[in-house]
């Protein structure tokens, strides 16, 4: 090694020893004609001390070191002298005076300073991205993703679960429409599809009898990006066979709970809390809702169809919902303009025509639409809300869809505009029984809310062909802190009720067979029982680390809008490579 | 869990004890009224009985059972009758008297018994390898690779290496004629490359001051596929900063010895063996000779020079090579026919126009053309030959670069069919100082030997413009029983250097910039020295699991034609992908 120490290893206890560290020149100060640098690796900071007045080589070279040079120096180590000991460095105590010091590489001036001090805009920071990835923060980051993988390998290691790669050049399924596809050289006209999930290969090993799998494991979806997503992600696959949904659940509270301890050295209180999905969107109008506040929703339909409010009534007539918040002590903490336009407008996005509103005072309602209700009525409504006077009611009139979704992001808001929650804490909850298959209107047909092979609860199996949207999956959903944190379900491994399922998707025998015919004729051979899910890898780590940017958890990211900055992909390529693949594009530039 | 106990786990010190077990069926024996089942999962077999004498419904369905039908049973821990043990499975002692049973699923007849018996043509175990991974042999393969990884991940986290993840949809690069190519929905006429290795990613990686990276990385190459070669290959990446080569090879001196310590219980004595690229050529004809048996090549040009057989006189006069391998005590173990056909063939594959031969025989040569050679020149040769009566001499007369290849191939398959090593050993070593470059006679130029990033010997940079053919890498290879099994470098950290190499190459600065501007960017803001190798996971574990087929240690291998018999991969695709992906095919299939 061209070095004997790290930047972070020098203690009181290497005094008078003669070390030789290596990085990259962090600060530099001339004071007094003593040069002093601090010098950076992964591990810490080192200060270097040259002293001037012995004229030598070194001194001359010491004089022109740059930021972000990287050198390699010896010197002796000493105490930094009274009172200059540097607490916030682990090396702080001590100093490295130099005897050689050879510059290993010159920076050029660098386009920002890694130094964490400063912040370049994003783009910058991506184009550039061997220097951003030298800030502290980042840093910290990697680590941490790291730690973390090791903690998961290490959690089902001792389990027996086997970690099997599985392709990632695939067949493209029937959600074929976000599928990254990739022409092969070989069979002309045919294509690979990059895996949106290792979902059939991991059913196909609990088929041939791995019993319990887990893949830290590269997933591509070629999406619409929104801030929290990349086209390529990491899950924590997991399947496990011979099991029931309990099995699964508590699998994974074991390794929620190791996360959070050896990562943030938090106690994660266990068997972690279980709620319905009928609940959650009934509280929270949310299957992912942020559960570090309460703010729950109270449905005041059968009070606010006796008013003469004309939107209450009518909605409520309509068979709809009046469903709202309390939101406490918050009467006066919120302009009309606010109310009128900021939230109005934000329920609107979700579909919602109005914001109803009163401040809660004297035990009755207050706002220009409080005439509309009787004295008891207002009573009633505070009542209902457990309000009390100086809080906020604020309400939606609408379908049951649009209530618990404008509720839900208007809570969201809430949540962290009155700094409702502390963020250092993590909520992790399950929400069970999701409904099996939802309606597509457009379509005019079901759709399988998670996927197609998601078991039944045994008793609605009943309901197979009556009324197949009564049907509760089994499956479940991890949240955490108002992010879906995992998701998975008991698989069907009957090909019977497997083909009934497709029946109803509008999956006929032929497209099973030839989208995923191996996995109908797996369970034909002897499939056993089996449940798996998958962790979002990346979000994960986020969460972990505090912070909410997705791409400062990904060592190369790609933009929002899917390109990396740094390489430069994607890029046009040669004609004879298109050839090659038998493709051309559909419209050729121009010849330049 | 639907079981208590798996299928390996039951012993004597169970009996009495009521357990349930879940599996498959694997063996069924109907014996003087009593059903006798082997029951078989991923951690054993489990002998289950059940008594027909006591008739109740768990016996008639105990009759129905069928090969591979998945059932659970509970009942009773009793042991074997006197003299009916098994020593052969770990359970054998005991077996489990059946209470109650359910079947879990049934399974239709299989194309094949996955029992290890018969073994299927590879097309139809590919094409159900739901079934084919339930061999016992694959199952092996598949937790030796879970173990292997294992030791990897552990052996490096020891060593603070940070494992990192470097994406997929990458950039594609000069080498890019064998790049799979991606095309991008968002950016219309782009294209994403997949990896054919993270090598400016790890290296960037090191500019970022990550200083010891590594990765089980999944990488791509579109190539015409080898025995040992697959389109999507696993490899163990490694990259550090400020080393030396010698810091790399210590780091994976210890690798592979815990690899083979912990796999295989084997000790290796390190540091392993190192040869120079030209010591292997000289000795064995090759860069990854298999060191387990000698059988070197040895140099007779000077005495055949002399002689009157033309072939080998003219050889030796235009400066060419005659070599040739001295095969003890073979002298009557091939035939005429195998050596002129078989051996002369083989050669020839590798364009040698001819095969000489003798035997030796009382300190004299013995064949049709030794009356070429006087007695003294004959003399000389079984001298230099270090041959005595009996053994075998046979003898290429060509250039040196057809000597080396010819006699190599030769070498491995009389290594091969004498029996020359004991299959079950290991013989790991370094190959050092390969030349930087290769010349291109059909582009008339030079190419990289590894690729265009590898470091320079430096006593050798003085012959950067005078003579590139003589410039030694500092690249290394580590061979292992005759494959390569890993290959690395100490890489360029100076960007004049870089440049220097890029022009050698024929890669003009625009070139450069437009295809890895990134790496030449992040050169010139402080690079650190640093250097890395890649070791091939699939091959390791293919050699560790003493197989030759490299799909037997992949999960869901595709075949030498690229394709996966099992999912069907690659396969056509909808209009419509190819229209959001803004490309079509170069020939479009005929309507139908």
């Amino acid at each position: 090694m061209l070095r004997t120490h790290t930047c972070g290893e020098l203690r009181k206890s290497h005094l008078g020893q003669t070390a030789t560290v290596c990085g990259w020149v962090d600060k530099y100060r001339d004071h007094a004609g003593i040069v002093f640098i601090d010098l950076r690796d992964r591990y810490g900071k080192t200060q270097i001390k040259f002293d001037l007045s012995e004229s030598s080589d070194i001194q001359k070279t010491a004089r022109h070191l740059r930021h972000e040079d990287v050198v390699q120096v010896t010197g002796v180590v000493h105490s930094r002298p009274e009172g200059q000991d540097n607490p916030k460095l682990e090396t702080g105590q001590v100093e490295l005076l130099a005897q050689t010091m050879t510059v290993l590489n010159k920076s050029a001036t660098p386009p920002f300073e890694p130094d964490g001090q400063t912040m370049p805009n994003e783009e910058l920071r991506l184009t550039h991205r061997y220097l951003d990835l030298r800030r502290p923060a980042l840093q910290k980051n990697m680590i941490m993703r790291h730690n973390l993988a090791k903690v998961v390998r290490d959690y089902f290691d001792e389990r027996q679960f086997l970690e099997v790669e599985t392709p990632m050049l695939g067949r493209s399924t029937p959600e074929g429409a976000r599928d990254y596809l990739v022409p092969s050289r070989v069979h002309e006209g045919s294509f690979f599809a990059l895996p949106q999930s290792p979902q059939l290969y991991k059913q196909t090993l609990m088929i041939a009898g791995y019993d319990r799998y887990y893949q830290i494991a590269r997933c591509f979806r070629d999406e619409d990006l929104r801030a929290d997503r990349q086209p390529e992600f990491t899950q924590i696959d997991v399947e496990m066979a011979f099991v029931e949904r309990e099995d699964l659940l508590s699998t994974i509270d074991g390794l929620v709970a190791a996360m959070l301890k050896k990562i943030r050295g938090i106690d994660l209180p266990l068997p972690l809390p279980r709620y319905s999905y009928r609940e959650v969107m009934e509280k929270y109008g949310s299957d992912k809702p942020d559960l570090r506040f309460g703010l729950e929703i109270t449905d005041i339909t059968d009070i606010a169809k006796d008013t003469s409010f004309g939107v209450f009534k009518q909605t409520a007539e309509a068979g709809n919902h009046v469903r709202g918040l309390c939101v406490k002590g918050a009467a006066d903490k919120f302009s009309r303009r606010i109310l009128d336009n900021d939230f109005k407008n934000l329920v609107g996005d979700y579909g919602a025509k109005g914001l109803a509103y009163f401040k809660v005072a004297g035990g009755k309602l207050e706002s220009s639409i409080a005439k509309f209700l009787t004295e008891d009525q207002q009573k009633a409504v505070v009542e209902r809300m457990k309000g009390e006077d100086g809080d906020l009611l604020l309400y939606v009139a609408d379908t049951y869809k649009v209530c618990c979704s404008a509720l839900a992001a208007l809570r969201t808001k809430l949540g962290k505009e009155l700094n409702l929650y502390d963020p250092n804490t993590f909520q992790v909850a399950w929400v069970l029984d999701f409904p099996l298959l939802t309606w597509n209107p457009e379509e005019n047909r079901w759709d399988a809310e998670h996927h197609p092979f998601c078991s039944l609860v045994q008793e609605d199996v009943q309901h197979l062909s009556s009324d197949p949207g009564k049907i509760r999956a089994q499956s479940y959903d991890l949240i955490c802190n108002g992010y879906e944190a995992a998701s998975g379900s008991i698989r069907i491994h009957d090909p019977a009720i497997q083909q009934q399922v497709f029946d109803l998707l509008n999956i006929t025998p032929e497209m099973a067979q030839a989208k995923f015919g191996f996995l109908m004729d797996g369970l034909k051979y002897g499939a056993p029982p089996h449940g798996g899910i998958a962790l979002g890898f990346d979000r994960w780590v986020m969460l972990l680390a505090g912070c909410d940017n997705i791409r400062d958890v990904i060592a190369f990211p790609k933009t929002q809008k899917a390109s990396d900055l740094m390489t430069g992909a994607p890029s046009p390529v040669d004609q004879r490579q298109l050839r090659d693949l038998h493709i051309k594009l559909a419209d050729p530039p121009p010849a330049s």
